[in-house]
């Protein structure tokens, strides 16, 4: 079994959530963590050695709401809000997609996510053309949970994306087939019916009837206020209760966004143990508001955090987004309300958890899967450390991660891409941005 | 005369307000930019060359708010809002800060703004030492103007701290006749009154007397509801009203945050064409707020950004504090109601206008000062760049910074520092913080 030996780290943060803190060596033997703090070298002879001096240790960032499809769209859906940013750019974007587009979209989106220390994400796709998906998580070596967007009805919504009830469950179970449990279990399927604005009734209710409790459930929810009222208005209650109504809530539904909720509808998050998705910055972008976190926590909801699509964004990066948590808290529940180490829990145990991965990640202890990342904090912009969750939270950016692993693969060493090339990944996704947007030009032409 | 030609860039973008855009190279003799635009390569044989092949070059980053003695104390003033954060922390670690200490953390300082792309800023300093944080801006090659603290008054101000008005006025006047107009007018002098509650009326009074337009005046205002409240409950009128009643206002005075202004005060701002210094992070870390940037402007008020002190940012990230302006604003006015451009111009040419270098600095063009910054914008985190503005506003950060120069010095070349080592800065800032640290904790066993 192939070994793999992180030497000298000058911190190793065990991760939460208690975030006990070690130094020294990771040792990993078959993907798994064996020893975590010490000097290792004697019980691994030939292990291959990442040089971690100097560097801080902690498991793998994750981020679970994400959208890979989305990222070749970048900077093309500025300065509007959720409904017209959807309708009038992002939806005929993706309409445009072919698997070609798709996958250099994907290739884009996992180098930033690996260059910036994400060892796990919680993916959205489109309707179509998912097998492309999976096919570059596999070839990544990320972790991942995926699906493709399911809808069968909305307002505005492309032809080429609409599908109807049973298509949209059919080609879910065939891809859950084809790719739940794949690359050894690093790759689950996750059930993504789109929002409650594009989904039929029937749909919603049949994927929570028929995945059983099996599978992940993923949709978005109470993002923006003129959402939520359309919502309210076009089904007589609110969003959170029309999801609890067709049975859709549980300890398995990620709910990403969740800025507009009433005090009933928090009740039925926390009753249910559905899962928040934090999406801090897209948030601010699109005008949809300030998700009351420390709220939510305080009631006993899960919450997590993600970068969502680029294109509202305008990045994957998961401490510009931790960063962002922390500020925003600050300024809403008043400073020193959620920690540093809050942020930093949300943003690997709590994703870990939520993704339902707690026995598997989220940790740097014996038996589980070696993801983890080490970050330089001896850096200008970060210097000098007092409390490292502080520093990570605040001060490192995601240049500052220099290796990446997961399942024991090294992904990212010395700050570069092990197994792709970021120069070629660039070139063609400005070549197949550029044939995307011109297929959006013919179709708005005809 | 030394020459310096910027090779090849893919684009350079000349500035605001107009931001017109060229390629190729830029020519720069004598400190001053001769020509942009174009291939310059005959024109100047023997120039040292910088190589730009694929990057982005923009006028340097101004930030108009720092507080250079304060980087050594990043991450000591953890969770606490603007009162208690200076009474109990800020002050306290200035109070035990000695020359050595200051130059350390004025040296992180440069390092970290000169790596991220900040080429000129406003700096404000503590009430001693001052000359030490001079002597760093003139080795460093930065642009800067920079004045001491002014405290003759306060609750809670520690007595190292405190002066007399008239030990504050001739301090102040002794540094500006050292520093001012210094390393060829690179070096200005600001006088720098802390804030209402820190200075008697005579001491603001008498500095706007005294130095009778000819000098930048610097100072905090409005910037938490709670000092807002106790200046309105202290002074029986409002902040702005305050310092327009001591003479205080007018296009030199620069106000860092200005959150809480009623409209008599915002027309206060525009009638005496007071700049504004917008501080978001800062202000959302500290729980003060968030500027109204947007309503400012459209009722005429100019303003520029700044990250502020490093205990209350994390960092001192100009594309970071770009980003946060254009995210708040979307929130706060609606997406799409500040552009990318807009930010970029506050964070440039607004920034050149505030400190009175907008004919020498701020655009590309030929006999200004040539400081430059030249930006990697073909990353995984970046890519595709449809508009160069919301590339720089969204998604690029400042480690995508390769090259610097100010006044036709190259300060960082491929992304390291020329003139100082990073490694030397960081290990003596842990060191001097360390120490400070412990005089701290003397004085309160005192």
């Amino acid at each position: 079994m192939s070994s793999l030996l992180v030497r000298n780290a000058a911190r190793i943060l065990i991760g939460g959530p208690d975030w006990e803190e070690t130094a020294g060596d990771v040792l990993v033997e078959g993907g798994r963590i064996l020893e975590a703090g010490g000097d290792l070298a004697a019980r691994a002879p030939d292990a291959k050695i990442l040089d971690a001096r100097g560097l801080t240790i902690l498991p793998g960032l994750v981020q679970t709401h994400v959208h890979l499809c989305q990222t070749l769209f970048r900077g093309l859906a500025e300065g509007l809000p959720l409904l017209p940013w959807l309708k009038t750019k992002i939806w005929p974007l993706e309409a445009a997609h072919d698997a070609e587009s798709i996958t250099a979209s994907a290739r884009l989106s996992v180098a930033e996510l690996l260059l910036g220390g994400t060892t796990t994400i919680l993916d959205m796709g489109t309707t179509r053309h998912h097998d492309a998906v999976f096919r570059v998580l596999e070839e990544s070596g990320i972790r991942a949970a995926s699906g493709k967007a399911m809808m069968d009805d909305g307002d505005g919504v492309p032809l080429e994306l609409l599908e109807t009830t049973v298509d949209a469950l059919r080609e879910s179970f065939d891809l859950a087939e084809r790719w739940d449990g794949a690359a050894g279990g690093r790759l689950r399927y996750a059930f993504a019916p789109r929002f409650v604005l594009s989904c039929t009734e029937d749909l919603i209710r049949e994927v929570a009837r028929l995945t059983r409790g099996e599978f992940l459930l993923h949709t978005h929810a109470a993002e923006s206020a003129e959402e939520t009222a359309l919502v309210e208005r076009v089904k007589g209650r609110r969003n959170l209760r029309v999801l609890a109504d067709l049975g859709f809530l549980g300890p398995k539904t990620l709910l990403a966004h969740c800025v507009w909720l009433d005090d009933e509808e928090i009740d039925l998050l926390a009753q249910s143990r559905t899962r928040v998705l934090h999406c801090p910055r897209t948030n601010l972008k699109l005008g949809s508001g300030v998700a009351q976190v420390r709220r939510l926590l305080d009631r006993g909801v899960h919450v997590s955090i993600g970068c969502d699509g680029a294109p509202a964004n305008n990045t994957l990066d998961a401490f510009a987004e931790m960063r962002e948590a922390a500020l925003l808290s600050a300024a809403q529940a008043g400073p020193g309300k959620l920690t540093a180490q809050d942020v930093l829990t949300m943003a690997t145990w709590n994703g870990a958890e939520a993704l339902g991965w707690e026995d598997r990640i989220g940790r740097i202890t014996p038996g589980r899967d070696a993801d983890l990342i080490a970050v330089d904090l001896e850096t200008p912009h970060a210097a000098p450390v007092t409390d490292a969750a502080t520093a990570l939270v605040y001060s490192a950016k995601s240049q500052d991660v220099r290796h990446v692993v997961v399942a024991g693969e090294v992904l990212v060493e010395n700050g570069a891409l092990a197994r792709m090339s970021s120069a070629e990944i660039v070139c063609e996704a400005r070549a197949q941005a550029q044939r995307v947007e011109a297929r959006v030009a013919q179709r708005s032409a005809r």
